[in-house]
């Protein structure tokens, strides 16, 4: 570090993916040859690390455990948290810009989705205010591919998408070998994919199967249909194939069939909702469509997050240089920026780093072409394979193991020395 | 093939893994070199696939399929089934030995469990009877661990067990980071492992945590808990370490909240049973013991038996000798035996390969041993880590990709021209 170099804070929020660590680790060891950074701290816990002060020193962590960050899925090692800093909630406002001001903090890095690049961006603002010279830099993550614009011209792909897009191409070619070699007994096979609200997850289902050679459905939130449609295809499949693998997101509109009774009869939601994929089992295991055998289903959950294995291997490293793009608009004191990954014209599949203004990713909302949904509403386009396929690599990443399990990284508990006094966060009282 | 070779079938029965097709490459890479074997047929769908005359020609694919079905989980080449030789079913039984003799098939190789080992068992005694030289032997096959006996005798572990271990090893590793790295939002993750009725599977997590670091508690089909005890259990680690893992088998008794009623009031069992994650996941939720965040639920179903990525090079390796070892029993004429995998005393991990007489494998019944089960019941003993650290190997296999997907067995459509009339199995009438 240089004379006058300030310290970094980097903090992760929301739900993890297997390269949120790449991207802290780009931040980390970018920062190692940057004058202007002092030491790097990790806020334990997301923002809420800030808050309560609790800065774990990431410079003091030895150079093999950053390392083995490409191979740490989720945000264990420094935790996320869903905790929002929300309009109005100024004490928590003023008491991230007294922590920051404490640890003597010049560059605020914020790895998330939409809502942290606003909530980087109101920090950003009210540290001017306030008389600090603090830099704060977004860096972009999320499974969902749900940050920026629609047309992909803020950033064309979200770090995280590429390694769950991975794994469902790996989920659905190797499901489709099971269902294949089953008996008529279990010849329909429901698997649910995460992407409430957007596509993009269960979309990539398709990345197994681009030559449509598989009885392969696929059912994304936005696809227009009910869930008889949905029963009526796989039907047909049946009588065309013997067999059939529906992907499904879990923000499918099932309708009634989502909310249960108890065992004392009371009707249940929430936290007691049948899943998305048991209501489409039993509709139809009930309705007798899936006849001679049954339907099943799997809900592989926040596996499909965390899942190391399968890790895009583009991905991990569009990740890291995303977070050293980060790292060095704060070294230069870009304030107010996401640094982002744009998509070269072409054929052949390449990448830019680059940085889009925060208040314009944090005003922008995505949604999933809708034409690159089939008409059928079944399916997705070729349009949407070619965007995909580059972002899911060739080669598998080779995990490192040590007896038998990963190795993963673990940072010692080194914390910065808390100096004010002990705060509660406001959503927390 | 030498002159007076005769013709082997082999066939598959019940749920996959992902190294049921390296028993089949053993067989197909064996009967190669022997001389007393023609051509190898694989029956389509199991015995079903006899029954209908459906042979697919082994011994005509090219080496490289063949080889490639190391690589190529479940049983998408040849095909499993449920279906079932049940006593009684005369004709079923007479048909099979009319198809082995129009196709000169002079041995009988049955890949399974237990149920298979007693039709393999069946179909040599009544081969004899009917004047057919038949030489019948059982392979071993089965991710839940259970053929054989109690005592490890008989054989000591199944092939397809080591891979869903090590399955469970890398999902509770994974699965921790993001608990870990999770707010308090979700303190609790629940996974829900196969094995109905033997605990095996689900006490694999613990090959994730040999040394107790993590909150994660194990419950098998037999822990002897109830649902109050382990949302009690639960509780406590949530005061001790704010968050915990739960693996808990499918089989885990959770009385009345299994069943639940349907949008119309009915009570519904079977297919539209909760699944016992979700019913777990429901309690901890309902009674707020999962206080200040919520529980969830993976219900990974199918996937691990299917995840080639997670596969086991021991239990590949394994897989593929136990194959070879049935060949060789088949070539040598010792009908009614079942090829197994015997571990050799000391404390380097070796096994050797031998035979055991079929009824007694069918007459045997193996159970998870009580003293493997820890004594507060949430856990499982270092006795059982012990047995089943050797059979998850050490380093990934490395699987074989082209352009961005799993390369995997495609066998050529190469068919036994049928000689018989068509026939209906019985229990399909």
């Amino acid at each position: 570090m240089g004379v006058g170099a300030r310290n970094l804070v980097v903090a992760q929020s929301g739900g993890p993916t297997p390269v949120i660590n790449s991207s802290l680790r780009g931040i980390i060891e970018s920062a190692r040859d940057l004058d202007a950074v002092g030491t790097v701290y990790g806020a334990r816990h997301g923002i809420e690390g800030v808050l309560k002060e609790e800065l774990l020193d990431l410079s003091a962590q030895s150079a093999e455990e950053v390392a083995l960050l490409r191979f740490t899925p989720a945000a264990g090692s420094i935790g996320t948290c869903r905790y929002k800093l929300k309009d109005g909630q100024d004490e928590d406002y003023e008491r991230v810009i007294e922590v920051l001001k404490a640890h003597d903090v010049g560059y605020f890095l914020y790895i998330g989705g939409n809502d942290s690049m606003d909530t980087a961006n109101k920090i950003a603002q009210l540290a001017q205010k306030r008389g600090l010279d603090l830099t704060a830099v977004g860096v972009p993550k999320t499974i969902d591919n749900d940050v920026g614009d629609s047309e992909f011209k803020l950033i064309d792909h979200t770090p995280g998408y590429g390694s769950v897009a991975r794994y469902w191409m790996h989920m659905v070619q190797n499901a489709n070998e099971e269902n294949k070699g089953s008996c008529p007994a279990d010849p329909v096979l429901v698997m649910q994919a995460m992407g409430r609200k957007i596509g993009f997850i269960p979309a990539a289902a398709r990345l197994a199967d681009p030559d449509r050679e598989m009885p392969l459905l696929i059912y994304l939130a936005e696809s227009p249909c009910s869930l008889e449609q949905l029963a009526d295809t796989v039907n047909d499949r049946l009588r065309s194939d013997g067999r059939c693998v529906v992907v499904i997101s879990e923000g499918f509109d099932v309708g009634d069939l989502g909310k249960v009774k108890d065992s004392f009869g009371h009707t249940s939601f929430g936290s007691s909702q049948l899943t998305v994929t048991q209501a489409v089992v039993n509709y139809l295991n009930q309705s007798g469509l899936a006849a001679k055998g049954s339907a099943r289903g799997n809900v592989s959950g926040t596996d499909q997050r965390h899942s190391m294995a399968y890790a895009s291997a583009v991905d991990l490293d569009e990740a890291y240089r995303a977070g050293q793009k980060a790292a060095l608009l704060a070294a230069g004191g870009e304030s107010g920026f996401m640094s982002t990954i744009l998509r070269n014209e072409g054929p052949i599949y390449s990448v830019r780093y680059d940085k889009v203004p925060l208040p314009d990713v944090a005003n922008s909302e995505r949604s999933f072409p809708a034409d690159w949904i089939s008409a059928d509403g079944c399916d997705v386009t070729d349009d949407f394979v070619r965007y995909a396929r580059p972002l899911i690599g060739d080669d598998m990443v080779s995990l490192p193991m040590v007896d038998g399990r990963q190795r993963m990284t673990r940072f010692e508990p080194i914390y910065a020395e808390p100096t004010l006094a002990k705060y509660v966060p406001q959503g927390e009282r």
